[in-house]
């Protein structure tokens, strides 16, 4: 197969070998859940915490698509740190999005000195922590919903209600702050690392300062990119768990399974069958995968346009998004949970863990329904009108 | 739905009332695997375990089928269990099979008195159990894979290779016999109670009344009635988890999902989308009920035949039982992933071990391939030619 | 394969003799379009047409499910003579589901004596019929679209607005009223020779006594049972369509395919992607003949309980029909494309007009959405709710 | 939707404006089957018929993904106009790909010069035509079945046996060779006038000139590069007709479909139901397309290396063009077939002829199968191993 990273991009190159670490336990970890510590370490100190924050600012200035690019690197052997890397990213971002320019600037450059991974409180379903103003500052109570890396995050980017406006308000804490606590309570048969459970906040203080407070002069369309950040993340999820759960086996399968008994090959890989569902997984994750890369590449163009993004521009690659999420999300159940047809009845092993794949994708799946995605997409087939950005699309 | 087994059947009464009490700790035992020891002592108080043994030898002399709807009422709550009571139903008329009328009986009587649970030792594919004549007794060595129940087993039937002759020989022993071990090894992803795990032998002695002893008359199509055994269990097990399956999410549905943010609607059961879907997997679900109903039928009468049965009936029934099985594997398989769709992302907790019913049909679909059950099927559509008996078709 | 009808019946015998006859010229009349007057003749000669009315008006009084047996055995050749034969028998009982029990009586009566060939009128989505009542009898001016058989009928049942009340009228008139006029303008690619194109009124007058007037004390429930009649002639031209396509597709397969070039085999039958795809579509077809068995057995149910159905028996019934019926559907769309893919390039020849078969289900299938039939099973199964009655469902 | 042609090219300009024109009686031509003679003179007057030609023989030294984006577009109306294009393509290119330097040079010289238009008489599973060396020319005898384009050819390359050595030779006759006849019988449900009916021999002369003498030193690969052209061809069939079966659909339903009667909205394209058909129908066919894009520009690498190619070169871009091909042939197979559900029982009508995109499709996919396409993409994910070059792969 041809799913490789670039190894001639330092940066992939990089990815490619914490794959291989994180690979080695990754089966125990689905198990075990809770925090990857150890591989959070490992990110730390491979420097790709900064990857996508400007040169200015001391990052390496790369593009969205790099970053995602690993993503799906690391989904072909763990979806909880490939989930992690990719959020991280998203809300490191988030001040860029929703603050004003100093802002975005100060938490660049602190996040890089800190070498901070992030995460977010931003569930934009939950109405569930509220705040109200207190002179210089905000208290918050309440909680937050899957809250993705918060169990393991120096910095975590939040959005409360004003109690008195009923506006969504957004700001960013360090994850020290007094009052603020991940309970570390996810517990799904799939993502399990990933800690998109519970933060609670009793009388939480949130400094003026640390609320963005967008320009006034800003063009609104890029202010609505916050999902185009987290369907990307989701998009390579899906991505990289066919790729990895389809090689994988694939490996199984050429050095594990035999052959039917009424099969009359010596080989379970000269089976017309083995050829065939092998050949259609490929091809289906092969077409999933270059709907995935355009809507990279179209991901960077739109965010390279940054506050001169207009809403056409937007919304046209809303739709590529949607489409490329909805047809890798399809493809991924499909694929994880064919594989085990064509590698037999050994591979359910628990020591192999082959069905994390499945419990990954289909726990992941359901956080943007591809009803949804496909609906948009129709909708603007049928009318030329792209969806209605909001929270999640 | 109505998907109810008829409760005025005192047997399928006593099942029902099982299957409940099988509901309670079902989430817990599949986590723990093992040995349903509990469950096995109801299911000794119930009576069922002698339900289709003949009324002369004391058991209450129901068809296979009755035993097979029980099988599909347990596979709502617990796909163990149900594979459990099926393979020992097969065990238990393993004797009537392959032994001769005195045999069978002896083994009958003893099996109703004794209240005997049974499993088999006689995986058709493995050839790593071998036996040697000495005088009056046989001395076996080696082992046996996908021991389906004998963790729990107080009789086992059995098959090895004869090492003078190359032969398959077959025969029953007590659990309790020197030598014989199970493991209880089984740590599949799926059917974890079904400990389908190894058996190993040490100088285990079976005495020559134990061996098999088919009559020199008899006919032999009944004779190749195993795989029938073992087809029917599997296609009720893959009916019942898929009505469990679609039962245990319709209730989730209904009474805790909550509707997409842009569906415009306030229940989520109001969605196009959800009634769509709920409606098309009931509709499969109801076709791959119909045609393992039919199946049903066709086998107590193919056993109703006994030793008159003919290759050509038997060929027939193994067309219809095929298809039936490859339908609703296929169906149970999509039933158990697509469920979840409906459902939602918080229905993913591990509290509710809803992914155990895929895990369940995808570990359990591989023990007799569903491209190898459509190709016979397409044989005999083609030829007129059904299938050629062997262990497993 | 085993879909042949019960010929020990001689309702069905006669129809499998006439399918026979409709055989020979299914594909010329299938390019003709129009009327098949000879296939009509031979219908007549067949006694067929009285088939289902009551014995006491000289009818054979056979039940529903015998009329669709027949339907279904008619589309494994002919999908309009199945569609024809179906309508007929639905628009000869419209006047004891919507008249009074002599308006019933005596078109019963008249139907058997003048050997009548019936078509319907009374396309419910469409209002672009209007009557103006004139004393003793009712003026109609405009249109009828989708009128089924109408251009070879003899009697023609037929609905209209009331331009003073806006309510529905119904009733009865022969094809030869003054005024009244079949334009033969049906020029569908599929169901070429139904004739469900347009009728034309031009101050047609119908009698008071030929409007349907319903008795006071009638029971609602029967009255509503229109759609039924026409969902289950849908379902079986559906169903026969599918096994005929699968029988002309074997028999061209068995004798004329050749296997591909690198297939290694001698006879196209051999390669196990041919068993596989033949396999596949029998299964499917077997399932969706089960759940239309299931379908007739509740409909003759449904109708011998006459004036005394309730609304919740009507309302079960609903769904297994629904459920049969999208079933039925989009297994037959499946099969008449697929079976190409195994025939080879040669059965694409206009002289074996196999594409009739999925251009009759493509064409058929739009008359009533399998998205609606489903949504209405899914409903049910989330609520319990049966779809409400109205003209289609 | 996004499918249109980039008119900034001047060639794909033209091929929009003739595919404009081609629109207008397409419908009637499908119908007519037979010679598409006026449209063939449209495309002698665009100049496109030299398209591909190197630039030092007169030609337009266009890449080969042009031409293929021409067939594709073509495909959006008219499957037939685009496989004979397609055809013609490749055959104008046997003489370089089969013969020698001169050979070709001459050739493409020569078609320049009579603006051929290309056929070719070389389907490789037919043994049926064969000659005899007499001298300094052969004599052919015997027919060719499968002859795309012949009926309206100037110039044919065809192949035959060697009646001696056993061996087939190729080169290429005018068609106005004594002896040579197309029959124009080509009667199949679609494809309708791409002529791809029969040719026939009768002590057709051949002289030594014209048959293809590969030089000694010619590396082997290229010359494997046949199936490329005609895959290509069928692949961009494929995509054109799903794009323009789709573009036709979405255009119907827009501005002629009524919403379902229990739909409860107002217009058809709100029911959510028809947004999610459109939806997917697009997400796939743009994800056949882009695979089909990928395929283009490794056939352009491909056909650039020329002689210097390598087997493992040519492998690997079998695989791509294999697995887009498969992928393409089922996405217009189901798009083909799925788009009525969304227009409704109104499009059926003969006078849209909207079925011949099925027509089309499921004619054209069966002269490759899918299965053995998906076969061998999924021995090289199991082996490495590129399928072995053959007449068709």
């Amino acid at each position: 197969m041809d799913f490789d990273i670039d190894r001639n991009d330092p940066y992939l190159q990089k990815a490619a070998e914490l794959r291989e670490r994180f690979a080695r336990d990754a089966v125990d970890r689905d198990k075990a859940g809770g925090q990857p510590l150890d591989q959070l370490a490992l990110l730390k100190e491979s420097g790709l915490l900064k990857l996508t924050i400007p040169g200015e600012y001391g990052g390496d200035g790369q593009p969205w698509s790099k970053a995602l690019r690993i993503v799906r690197e690391f989904a072909k052997v763990d979806g909880s740190l490939a989930h992690l890397y990719g959020y991280h990213t998203g809300a490191q971002h988030a001040a860029y999005l929703r603050g004003n320019g100093r802002q975005a600037a100060e938490l660049y450059a602190a996040s890089v000195r800190g070498n901070w991974f992030w995460s977010n409180n931003d569930n934009s379903r939950a109405n569930t922590l509220k705040g109200r103003r207190e002179g210089d500052h905000w208290i918050l109570n309440g909680h937050k919903p899957f809250t993705s890396g918060s169990h393991i995050a120096d910095h975590v980017t939040i959005t409360w209600l004003d109690e008195d406006s009923g506006k969504t308000m957004a700001g960013a804490i360090p994850s020290t702050r007094a009052g603020w606590k991940s309970l570390n309570d996810w517990d799904a048969f799939g993502q399990r690392q990933t800690g998109s459970g519970t933060c609670t906040y009793e009388n939480v203080r949130v400094e003026a300062a640390e609320v963005y407070q967008p320009e006034a002069s800003e063009a609104e369309a890029f202010r609505t990119l916050i999902p185009f950040t987290q369907q990307s993340v989701l998009l390579n999820v899906f991505i990289g768990s066919a790729q990895g759960a389809l090689q994988a086996a694939r490996d199984y399968t050429v050095n594990q399974s035999r052959p039917w008994v009424h099969s009359g090959v010596d080989r379970h890989i000269d089976d017309p069958w083995v050829k065939r569902v092998y050949g259609d997984m490929y091809t289906k994750t092969l077409a999933a995968t270059m709907l995935a890369d355009e809507a990279l590449a179209v991901f960077d163009r739109v965010w390279s346009r940054s506050r001169a993004l207009t809403f056409d521009e937007r919304g046209k690659a809303a739709v590529r998004l949607a489409a490329a999420n909805a047809f890798a999300g399809n493809t991924a159940l499909e694929v994880t949970s064919r594989i085990f047809e064509v590698m037999g009845a050994r591979s359910t092993s628990n020591s192999l863990g082959l069905d994390r794949f499945w419990r990954n994708i289909r726990t992941h799946t359901l956080h943007n329904p591809e009803e949804y995605k496909t609906r948009n997409v129709g909708h603007w087939v049928l009318t030329g009108e792209a969806p209605v950005p909001s929270g999640i699309q």
